[in-house]
C-alpha cells in the first residue's frame, strides 16, 4: 500500500515538471503570436495605404506611385495579409494548448501549418526586400534607375513595412522550434 | 512467470510498428533529402554559370550579362549554396535517424535547421524570381524595361535556375512536416 502511494508520488512528480514547461512554452507561442500578428498586420497597412502624388505634372501623366503598380508589392501585401488571419485563427489552438498542456495533434498541426505560413511570409517579404533594394539603388547595368530621389515619402513607407514582415517570420521560426521542443518533452 | 511473458510480448508488439513506421518515415527523409541536394546544387550551378555576352559592342561598352550583374542573384546562389551543404550534411543525422528510430533529439535538431534552411531558400528564391519577373516584363510606372529581348539566353538560364530552389523549398517543408509526425508518434 504504502510501495503503491510512493509510487503515484514518483509518477506524478515526474509528470509534472514536465507539464508546467509545456504549459510555459504554450503560454510564450500565444504570446509571440500576438507580437507576430502586431507585424504582419503592422507591415500589411503600411505598404497597402502608401500612395503618393508628386506636386508636378505633364499634359499627359500624373505622377503617383502606389503599391499596386509593382506586382511583388501586391503579392506582399496579400502574403502578410493571410499570414495575419492565419496567426489569429492559430490563437485558438495556442489557447487550447495552454489549457491541455500535454496535447499533441495541436501541436503537429501548428508545426505544420505555422511552416506553410513561414514559406509564404519570407516569399513575400523577400520578393518586396529585392525591388525595394532596386527602388533604392537602381541598377547601371541593366539601365534600371533608382525611383526613390523622386518617389522618397513612398520609398520611406515600403522600407518600413518590410521590417514588420521580417519580424513575423523570425516569431515563425521561433514558434516552430517551440513547438518542436514540447513534442520531444513528451 | 508466464504472465511476465505475456507482458513483454504485449510491450514489444506495440512498439514494434511505431518503431517500423518511424524507421520508414526516416528512410522517406533520407530520399527526400537527396532530392532536394539535386535540386538546390543544380540550381546554384545554372544560375552560377550563366555569363552571355552579346555578339556586338559600342567603342565604351560590351555587352554582358552575369549573375553578378544584380545583387539579388548574388543572394540567390548564395543561399542555394549554403543549403546543399546544409543538406549533405544532414544527410549524416538522417541515416542515424534510419538506424536508431527512437531517437529523438536529432530530430529536434533537424526539425530546427531545416526550418532556418527553409527560410533561406526561400528568401533566396523569391528575390530571384521577383527581379526575372522584372527581366521579362519591365515595368512602365518606374521605367524599368525588360531585358530578356536582349539576353534571352541569360534569361532562359536564370528562369530555369529559380524551378530547382522552389522545389528545394517544397521538399524542405515536408522534411519538416515529417520529423513532427515522427516525433509524435513517439
Amino acid at each position: 500500500m504504502k510501495g503503491g502511494a510512493l509510487e503515484l508520488g514518483a509518477a506524478s512528480k515526474g509528470l509534472a515538471p514536465k507539464n508546467a514547461v509545456n504549459r510555459g512554452i504554450a503560454i510564450l507561442d500565444f504570446i509571440l503570436r500576438i507580437v507576430a500578428i502586431v507585424g504582419t498586420l503592422g507591415s500589411a497597412i503600411a505598404m497597402g495605404t502608401t500612395n503618393q502624388t508628386l506636386p508636378f505634372f505633364t499634359q499627359f501623366i500624373r505622377f503617383r506611385a502606389k503599391y499596386t503598380d509593382l506586382p511583388s508589392f501586391t503579392f506582399f501585401v496579400v502574403a502578410s495579409s493571410v499570414a495575419t488571419v492565419y496567426l489569429v485563427l492559430s490563437l485558438a489552438v495556442s489557447i487550447f494548448n495552454v489549457v491541455k498542456s500535454d496535447a499533441q495533434g495541436s501541436r503537429v498541426l501548428l508545426i505544420i501549418f505555422d511552416t506553410i505560413m513561414l514559406g509564404l511570409l519570407t516569399a513575400g517579404a523577400s520578393a518586396a526586400a529585392s525591388i525595394v533594394y532596386l527602388a533604392h539603388k537602381g541598377n547601371t547595368k541593366t539601365n534600371w534607375f533608382a525611383i526613390c530621389q523622386q518617389f522618397n515619402s513612398f520609398c520611406e513607407r515600403i522600407s518600413g513595412s518590410l521590417i514588420g514582415s521580417f519580424a513575423g517570420v523570425l516569431v515563425l521560426v521561433v514558434l516552430v522550434l517551440l513547438s518542436a521542443v514540447a513534442l520531444s518533452r513528451r
